[in-house]
């Protein structure tokens, strides 16, 4: 089959050996397969990356040295099942399915390991348990998103943002776009996005940011300067909420206790989703965020980084770095998807065929033309349209 | 009266103008006050702690062109009351009190800056609404170390730690072990302690660690290998997980994914407390802890630190940056010590009068021979005894 082999950082169009699904495995044609950010930097840092999977222990990432499929983000129709399947899927029947593959006794990363090939190619080998039928018809464009959708409802649930809480989403690239789209299909009400490109602040309000700032011209935190407290605030709210209760005559400790805590002597401030991933974002968001800022890393930044500890102590950050998700969130992106709470497609800026991939990963360094380009392999485009 | 000023980092043995307690305020007699870190790094970097302190919102800490008085770990006698009190206290009474105090139009952190002079001295004065009576006769020494394990308990329950998780504790000076000590007595099974002081880890298993580490001979976690996931154990988990529940015939979808999130396929990993405070700690553990480690830093780090995201990401790290308390933790942490759930008495090494305070400081430079030097006051001592 025709597949989009990866190797010394060169994308080509190459014959590969057709896929033949092993036990427990599901064959599907691909309909259509995200181009991830991760695959944008596993080009030419994927030695990089492998050294930090190593260390996590995870042997088997790509090297560049290496001739990999990629491609993790993808819908297909299931053509065949291998041994010791349920055959749960009528031939046809649109399915996606996690990224992961169990292969030369362990289990390997799809589109990410040369043990389990992408769908950047016609067609995909899949786990039959991780495999979901795609709901209620939904378009098989937008079901390939699953994935990246999945990522974001993993950081909103593990940044456990309350409806009431401002939810700041610092860099509206594929993935900060889909945490506002999560937010707000999970019912917060203020979410204010961050980004310097224009374009990509217009596609962040189409998806549902309530507030959209351009941090050339102004902090996003200023929008809501005086609600978050400072360290004076936080001083005068324990001892003005203690001298308060005090006044109560004959008031119980433990009351005077739970009041105080119920007062708020502990308050919680904004969660902020970092989704840029370069250098210096994560200082700089504990240099500007207010007190009690959860921060939730979902951007991925290479090698060291640095961050002032002291601050984030004086301001108790929560620094949450997520990764991935769950079977069942990955299941819930899905479903989410299929009853149209989310809707993904304006992250579509574009689509192209198997021969135009190239082409694709150079329009995707410009965030004013693009987000999330799929390619469809039974296109014949070369150029992104 | 007598107190002990720091200017320039200059401690001497000054008269001081009495102090007088305004409205809600209470004036003690000072019976002990514990040397903490923080005075000790004050003494000769205040200006680098005001700067930080100011861009989380608190102008007011001590600068080293002013005379300060220090001590906020204090308990002392009721002598008086000031205007609007309900004068609860007999004289003679013996209190605590939370180290804020509303001065000149704010409040401001006892023993940490001008406003609010500290009880490194005869007499302190106190907020009325933050002073709590010593319970069931309770040591005053002991008493003195409300504060230290107010802050052990606040770092302890921000790291929301389950008895069966296992508790790693990286650095055992007082707050190391103060926290180790309030991990033990909130139930916590397995607590692990690291320091490179023979005499720190011997002082760790007093107050109750049940492993202690030499981290010069071997890494604290190497203890529990294979205990924790890898992420290539994270994969097995997610695929295996899911095709025992697909072996199951007609489980319904929503079964199979409460059963996958029980069957924890998202599993929780040990929670780290760093307690040392060093540049490059964060990035050591963030490069040496399991996956899914939530990782509570209550060691203050000034300046700039490094880590590297990749990793924190890779291994879902959720670093938590704590400071203080609320006053329900510091009323909590003292009917500990009042119950004698929690023994502080282990951390303190030395006491020494006013005149010995500048021998106490550079005592406390060897964790072989000291961990608490209480400073007493009414004592003539001015060697550490």
């Amino acid at each position: 089959m025709k597949a989009v082999t990866c190797q010394g950082g060169v994308l080509d169009v190459a014959d590969v050996p057709d896929p033949e699904p092993a036990r427990g495995q599901v064959l599907l044609d691909v309909l259509a397969c995200g181009i991830c950010g991760s695959d944008l930097h596993a080009r030419h840092h994927c030695d990089d990356m492998a050294q930090d999977a190593a260390e996590s222990g995870y042997d088997a990432f790509m090297r560049s040295d290496e001739s990999v499929v990629m491609g993790h983000e993808f819908c297909g129709e299931v053509v065949d099942h291998g041994p010791r399947t349920r055959r749960r899927f009528k031939p046809g029947t649109p399915v996606v399915a996690m990224p992961l593959l169990r292969n030369a006794g362990g289990v390997h990363t799809t589109g990410l390991s040369t043990l389990a090939p992408g769908a950047y190619a016609e067609q995909v080998v899949v786990q039959d348990a991780l495999t979901f039928a795609v709901p209620n018809g939904l378009d098989p464009h937008a079901a390939a998103l699953t994935e990246p959708m999945a990522v974001a409802l993993h950081a909103v649930r593990r940044g456990q943002v309350g409806k009431r809480q401002v939810a700041f989403v610092i860099g509206c690239g594929p993935i900060g776009l889909a945490v506002i789209a999560m937010l707000k299909a999970t019912g917060v009400r203020t979410v204010v996005a961050s980004d310097f490109s224009a374009g990509r602040r217009a596609l962040a309000t189409t998806v549902g940011a309530d507030v959209v700032v351009d941090p050339a011209v102004e902090s996003p935190y200023t929008c809501f300067e005086g609600r978050f407290i400072t360290a004076a605030g936080l001083f005068e709210l324990a001892v003005g909420t203690m001298e308060k209760l005090r006044a109560v005559p004959m008031l119980p400790w433990s009351k005077v206790m739970q009041a105080a805590e119920a007062a708020g002597a502990n308050p919680s401030g904004p969660v902020v989703f970092e989704c840029v991933g370069v250098p210096g974002i994560i200082g700089q968001i504990v240099a500007a965020a207010p007190l009690y800022s959860r921060v939730v890393v979902v951007g991925v930044c290479m090698g060291a980084d640095q961050l002032r500890p002291a601050i984030a102590i004086n301001k108790e950050i929560d620094l949450r770095f997520v990764l991935g998700y769950t079977p069942r969130e990955f299941h819930d992106a899905l479903q989410l998807l299929g009853e149209g709470t989310v809707d993904p497609t304006p992250l579509i800026t574009g689509t192209v065929g198997l021969g135009g991939v190239d082409a694709a990963f150079t329009a995707l360094g410009d965030p004013e033309q693009h987000a999330k380009i799929l390619v469809v392999p039974r296109s014949d485009a070369t150029t992104v349209s």
